[in-house]
């Protein structure tokens, strides 16, 4: 969406500790493809702090309800979305963007207090205090396009700007090959999103519904 | 001061590339002269992107002028206590921590944007919508008890509450030994300090004024 929108591409990947390592080859992968200028993986070693399932501590929930779920579950990450985006806006200011995109979501989700858009709201005002080109009267936006989409919107969106399934990963819990497990929530949502969406996910192949 | 207040304390150091390395090993010595109950240091590579004399990218500057200047220095780091709070954020969130403390000044320093009030203030209120913690009521604040205080203030204070600034390190450029450099505006500011207090700084020998 970024690129459609006519900006030039710097892609930031953090290895953070997580288990699912195999989502840093698919991001080097999509960055590839979709022609980012550059990419760059940051190490982060959030495991060290522990408290969640994302980093070896605690269990992954497999084939739970995707609705009506209240709590914020074991996978969440403390703070890991303010980390991504406070390096995101180091490395933005080192190269002068313009602008932050992430790709959270607060629909089809996992019910994280950091993909919410008060949240990403109150990190925008923080980055424009926060840095040079902040006082300097050149603010970075913070942007999360897919913010209020479903998966299904998003899988369609995505199917439109040519991007190729085949290289993307969502599973919290892959096996040793890399291969998707089917049944933690990333994996459920995707596999939902993909139905509703009428389209084939090239991962796992399902078929069309 | 934290100590004073009661807290129990985690102290929390970055290394995040910095050539001024000696800093790590004084932050070890002050936790446990402090008595913290533990001290983690975390790696994160913002040498990666660059951008700062700190981290090997420019020029540190020396012997200048410690007033009138305007401009932010090329010591700036880009979006550093951006990244450093966030990364005290997730540890905090871990141990279920009340408060951060960060020792920033906005007084007698550098000129670095994420040093002012307004910035902590912001961040204080993204760590309330960020976290779990701040979800469920219990959102931390974020103190930096230092903000308002000359460095002669702070000299007085430190070693009115016993703190042995033999163990500390404020050098931007030490040498090989970790002795500091006596140039740099971080050793300048210090060196100010101590005289204005009327206090011998024992790492550099200074004589009383």
């Amino acid at each position: 969406m970024a690129r459609a929108e006519g900006f030039e591409l710097f892609a930031l990947t953090v290895r953070y500790g997580q288990i699912h390592r195999r989502e840093v080859e698919a991001a080097v992968a999509v960055a590839r493809a979709i022609g980012a200028t550059q990419h760059t993986a940051v190490d982060v070693d959030l495991a060290s702090f522990g408290g969640s399932a994302l980093i070896g501590d605690g269990v992954i929930p497999k084939d739970r309800p995707l609705e009506g779920v209240g709590a914020i579950p074991s996978t969440y990450v403390p703070a890991r979305n303010t980390v991504f985006l406070s390096l995101a806006l180091a490395w933005a200011e080192v190269v002068g963007a313009e602008a932050i995109f992430i790709g959270v979501n607060a629909v089809d989700y996992s019910g994280y207090p950091d993909c919410r858009p008060e949240f990403l709201e109150a990190f925008e005002r923080l980055a424009s205090l926060a840095t040079r080109a902040g006082v300097e009267g050149r603010p970075l936006s913070v942007r999360a396009p897919l913010l209020r989409m479903s998966k299904a919107e998003i899988v369609r969106l995505g199917a439109g700007l040519g991007l190729d399934y085949g290289l993307t990963h969502s599973c919290y819990d892959p096996d040793t090959d890399g291969r998707p497990c089917g049944r933690c929530d990333s994996c459920r949502l995707r596999a939902r999103g993909f139905e509703e969406a009428g389209i084939q996910d090239p991962l796992t192949g399902a078929p069309r519904t």
